[in-house]
Formats: C-alpha cells, sequence, structure tokens
C-alpha cells in the first residue's frame, strides 16, 4: 500500500488545526569551518522555546545528496514523492506568473531568439531584450488562433515568454526546439510519443503563424519552444488527508505550487504581517495553512550572510502571531537548503521544528541544524513531514487492528 | 531483491539463540513537559545494565506518524512489512480466542443482532447480551451444516462471536452485512471479486439457517457478518530466517500472530514466571523465542501511568532469568507505544534494546527514550529488527563477495 493509500484509509477529522510555515532555504552553512550557519547566528527566542517544548529533525527533500528545485522541494513537504510527481519545466514557469493551469493544458517555455537572413539562429537570447519590448511581442502573439485549441502566451522577464495551449488530446512529450547552438535553424516541434502528435502539430502551426507575426521585430524575430509539459496530474491535497488547505504565500510560484495540489489560494498581501492577518482572518475556514517566506532563500542565493541572518531574526519576530492563533500542530521547515556561502540551493538536510502537545520532545534547547541532528523525529524523508504533521494533530485512525 | 529474498539467501544455522521480549505498548510520554516517560520513570537496574553494554535504538512500527494495531504492530517486529501483509479483521478476531486458522479458512466477526417484526434491525447489538447467553447460541449456530464446507461458531464476549467456514475456493472479499444503523433490514452478503463469489453463497446459507435457528430467541434473534477476511499467505518464520521459532504469549492474540508466521505455541502459563520457566524448560528445542508481556499496554490504555511503571519494573525483575539463559542476543522492545497520557496506542516511536556480544555500543547509560533517541541503532522500520537479531547472532552469511 502506497502512502496516499494510507492517508486516505486512516484520515479522521477531529477539527485539529496545522500550520506548516516553510522559509524557503532555510538549511544553510557556516561561512567558516567550525562556524554557525546562518539560523544557528540568528536570534530566534521564539523558536527557540518552541524547539524546547517540541522536537526537532532534518528532513531530506528527495533522496540523500540530491538538490531539488522549487517543484520537488514544495512537492515533497506536501508529501507527494518528489521522484513519483515530476513538474515540467514549462508547468513551472506557468506557475511563477500565477497562470492558472487547467487540466487540458500545455505549457511551455519561450525564448525570443534572433535569425539571421538564412534562417539560422544568430543569437538563442535575441540581444536579452528589454521587457518593455518583449511584453508588446508577446501581446501580439497572444493574438495568434489556432483551430480547435486555445493559445495564451504571456510574457515571463526580458526574453522569456510562457505558451499556453489549451484543448482536448493535447499530451506534453513534445522535444525542445531550441538547438542549443547558433548557425542552425530551430528544430521542429517533434512528438517523442503518439499521444504528443496533436501538440507537435499545434505547435508547429504556432510557430509559422509566429514567424509572420515576428518577421519585422528582430533581434526578436522568432522564438524557440522548450520544457513543453503537461499539467501534473495529482491527487488533491484534501482528498488524500482529509483536511481544507490554504496557502497564504505572496510569490505567485508557491501559490501555482499549493494550486497543483488544489489548495485554497488565499490573497497574501506583500508582507509576513499581511500574511499573519490572513491567516487570522481565515482561521475558521481551513484546517491546514502552507505559509511561504521567500527571503531566506532570496538571500542565500545572494551569498548575503547577514541579509539571510536578519530574515531569520524577521521571520522569529512573526511566531507569536502564529502561536496566538493556537494551532494544535505548528510546523517550521525549509523545502530545501540554501547556504550563503555556495549562493544556491544545496543537497544538506532541512531544519524541522515541530510544535504540538502530542510530541514526545528531545532534549534540543534551539532550533538550528547541530540542535535538529539531534532531534527526535530523526532524519526522514520529507514526504514524511505531513505524515508527522497529521499524527500529532489527531488526525489517523490506528492502521489494523 | 525484497528482504525476506536476501534472509532466504543469507541465513545459516550456527546454534546461536535469540530471544525477542515484547513489553506491549513500551514506549511512553511524560504526563507533563519536561517530565519523565513511564519507561524513564520505571527503576530497571536489569534493563539499564543490558542498555548500557548493549545497544539502544528506536523503532517505527509501521512508517513515521502510523499508528499500529496489534496485527501490524507485531507482524512488524517479526520482519514483515506491515503494509504488505494485511491481517483482516476476521482474522485477527480468531486469532484473539486461540481459534486454529488454516489455510482454507474464511474467518468473520459476527454480531448478535435484534430484528423487529418487519426484519429491520431494531439493536445492532442485540441488547448487549450476556456473555452466558450468547455462548449457547453460538453453540446451536455451531450446528449449522453447509455442504462441502466446514463451518465453525465461537463466542468471544458479550453479543460478539467468530464464524469460520473451512472448504476450496473461499476467498475473503465480501462487503459487511452490517448496514451501520437500525430500522433497516441486515444486507445480503456481497462478493466484491469474482474468487469471493463462494464465500457470499456459504455465509448466504449460513445466515438463511441461522435465522431459523435464531428465531425464538430474542433479543439476539440474528447476527450480522463484519470484517470478512482469509487468513493471510505469510511465508513461515523458519523458511525466510532459517531459525527453529517459538511463543511464549499468555494472551490468545498474540499466540495467533505468531501461528500465522508459523511459530511453535508454547504453553505460556499465566504468568511472567511461567514464561520464564517455560522458556528454561524449551531452551534446548528452539533457536528463536517470542516472549509476549501484555501489561505494559494495558495499564497504558487505562491510562494509568504508574500502573505502567510497576508492570514495567516486575518486567525488569524478570530479566535475570532470562539472561541466566545465556541468549547469544537478547531484544527488549515493544511493537508500538501506548502513552499513559494517551490511553491509546500511538504513533511515536519505541524504545530498543539490543544485547548481545557482537554489539557496537553507544554512550547510552539506561533504557528509556530519551536515551534511545541516541542509540547506536538510530531510527528505523521495525521490520529490520530480525535483520539486527540475525546479524548479532552470527546467523548471516556475507551479501555478495
Amino acid at each position: 500500500m502506497n502512502f496516499h493509500d494510507l492517508t486516505r484509509q486512516l484520515q479522521k477529522d477531529n477539527g485539529s488545526k496545522i500550520v506548516l510555515l516553510v522559509a524557503d532555504g532555510l538549511g544553510g552553512l557556516p561561512l567558516t569551518p567550525g562556524g554557525k550557519t546562518e539560523l544557528e547566528t540568528a536570534k530566534t527566542p521564539n523558536l527557540d522555546a518552541l524547539a524546547k517544548a517540541g522536537v526537532l529533525g532534518l528532513s531530506t527533500p528527495v533522496i540523500p545528496g540530491i538538490t531539488p528545485g522549487s517543484g520537488p522541494g514544495h512537492l515533497g513537504l506536501f508529501g507527494y514523492d518528489p521522484l513519483e510527481y515530476n513538474i515540467g519545466r514549462g508547468v513551472l514557469e506557468a506557475l511563477g506568473i500565477d497562470f492558472e493551469l487547467g487540466d487540458k493544458d500545455v505549457a511551455i517555455r519561450g525564448n525570443f531568439c534572433s535569425l539571421d537572413d538564412k534562417g539560422d539562429i544568430s543569437d538563442r537570447r535575441a540581444g536579452r531584450i528589454s521587457s518593455d519590448i518583449a511584453a508588446k511581442l508577446c501581446e501580439k502573439l497572444d493574438k495568434i488562433t489556432i483551430p480547435g485549441v486555445e493559445v495564451f502566451v504571456r510574457h515571463v522577464k526580458e526574453y522569456r515568454l510562457v505558451i499556453v495551449f489549451r484543448g482536448d488530446g493535447l499530451e506534453g512529450d513534445v522535444a525542445d526546439t531550441d538547438p542549443q547552438k547558433t548557425g542552425v535553424p530551430p528544430l521542429e516541434p517533434h512528438a517523442r510519443s503518439a499521444g504528443s502528435k496533436k501538440t507537435a502539430e499545434v505547435a508547429t502551426a504556432f510557430l509559422k503563424q509566429a514567424r509572420e507575426v515576428l518577421k519585422g521585430d528582430f533581434p526578436a524575430n522568432f522564438l524557440t519552444l522548450r520544457g513543453i509539459d503537461c499539467k501534473p496530474v495529482i491527487p488533491t491535497f484534501k482528498e488524500v488527508y482529509g483536511v481544507r488547505p490554504a496557502a497564504i504565500a505572496v510569490y505567485p510560484m508557491y501559490r501555482g505550487l499549493a494550486r497543483l495540489v488544489s489548495m485554497d489560494i488565499l490573497d497574501a498581501g506583500q508582507t509576513l504581517d499581511d500574511q499573519c492577518e490572513r491567516l487570522k482572518s481565515s482561521w475558521n475556514d481551513y484546517d491546514f495553512f502552507f505559509m511561504h517566506f521567500k527571503y531566506t532563500d532570496s538571500t542565500g542565493e545572494d551569498g548575503n550572510f547577514d541579509a539571510k541572518v536578519k530574515r531569520i531574526e524577521e521571520l522569529d519576530a512573526a511566531i507569536p502571531k502564529i502561536t496566538a492563533l493556537k494551532p494544535d500542530v505548528l510546523i517550521v521547515t525549509g523545502d530545501h537548503s540554501t547556504p550563503a556561502k555556495m549562493k544556491s540551493h544545496s543537497f544538506h538536510p532541512v531544519p524541522v521544528l515541530l510544535s504540538s502537545d502530542m510530541v514526545r520532545t528531545d532534549a534540543c534547547e534551539s532550533f538550528g541544524e547541530a540542535s535538529c541532528l539531534s532531534g527526535g523525529l530523526g532524519q526522514f524523508q520529507a514526504k514524511y513531514l505531513m505524515s508527522f504533521a497529521l499524527a500529532h494533530a489527531g488526525r489517523f485512525e490506528k492502521y489494523g487492528a
């Protein structure tokens, strides 16, 4: 029996409330050997108090040694095995601009490119044209019509865009048209499975019209298609866990990931304070709240250790607003580590703090990587975090008699 | 290669002896934050001495966060994945009254119920009739005969009974006949798979006769059938591990679970002393002994922290009788946690103590949950306990060259 078959069978609704607070890229590394990580450096009296009374652990987002992107990182936290549920690049790009994907959609990343007189690619990024210009070109492309299919073209940033085809019988297994080099023409859309033949035909028809539309717009006189993929079929959070879930996330990408598992998306405002207000005002309408805090990741990506420390302290300051609502289970963790030292996501396990009356506590006195290593939850696969959450909230029946 | 394929391949008989002492529901929780658990509160000089010289760990009965019943809890300890081997309710009920199930048996939980003049259920528990009366009704039902099938009817307690059909071609996928409400007639036995059609027919024939037999016995003038299931097909303990196994358990349920994996069932008497005597007198006849101690669970279920502490101390006092026999490996653990605080089984990991000359010991000085968290065996799935046991007993060949 797989994990979700088990949670489907055992779920029960006792009215308890769970808050999952995700500080993106929370885990870190010391800058110097023997030093402290960002989380250990930050002054976090509220998190430390929760850590002392609660239970800590370390989660492995995928399997040991694997660095996840935001998609697999969050799917893991939501209890969906990231090796089983794969999110295509086109889908992720669409989620990132808040495009609401439906079940009949194929999403594609587009890059504007420059073609020379012979039709060969002379620049794969169209001279990195400005967003202003590219946005207008996207509006022109959005007017393209193809019989039997809806076409959406949305600008992302600079030379990047998203194309969505909506219609029956569109599968996503079509190869990229970007040849990954200059001096050759773009590739034709090629279906890698029989079920994706219609998608390749639609893409071919789209590119034919796009060539006409853009012919006077050098350096952006054409585009390539990449990461062509369908919206993945994922069982809903409510169905597998029996909770009413809501997402309170400022950034579109994370709203999109929550939408993939059919969480309700609430207006999160712009700040952590706004998010806490939304949590409070929605408290009676949901059982499970996913709150997302982006800046621990972005400061880590910037390689700015001190700024990440400050962002963690900002998060700590918000904790009393959450605990004031008396959730039955509060979890604070990340979707992956983003050590400022590495300026990137990393494979290191992620600190987890679980606060609940039902914990078997451990000897940990503060929230940090070293402390989590001796935590009572041990080291576990991120997909089991939901299992811990529901168990501590009393939302599982006993398995077997 | 799955776990048992590996143990089949690597097993060797070096004549060593293993004792698995299961204190049911051993794991616990402190009553107050920062306090001690039942096991940590109990004075356990003998277990502490074993803990100091041996190695500790924590086992997860099923997967993180899942609370097991006795069936899955014990299958896990015996090394059978509880998500792979599912024990039906009817089977467990039969095991609980020491009914020796065979491979052609379908076991069913029965409830006496009351039917009104129209044939609708007016009481799903037949007014909770006394065991005296119900036992006599079971004797009458036991006389029912159905061509080609053996029928056994055994009383359990009050309105509860067990029915077993024995014959060729009986599968267990038949829906309950209990409609779960009053004012409606019982449901007809309905086969949910083609292979279970014969079982449904036998059940229909049985119920038709039972209606006649019980017609004058209001309030117990009929019965409903629930938890219809076959004895699961489980490879024998001896075959997968290469040991001669024996169970020394006072309670029928645990003898039954041991019988499912084809252990020999020894007369355990009534007390822990009796069990230790049996262990001694059978020492030369077996390689593996499963000893079961019930009262750590029942006191936990009662929510009686102090009584559970006393039962753990009683268990500790018996340890010298076991170590006097010089087992090569002695394991003391539970099948799950039953914190007095929760008055129920729980999902918390279970303390494990392994004593053997072959241990790589850890820094643990006593047997308790906090101590086990830093134990050398780490946190592991219960099904690997058998692997640890056989390894420390020198009963595995090297894997590969």
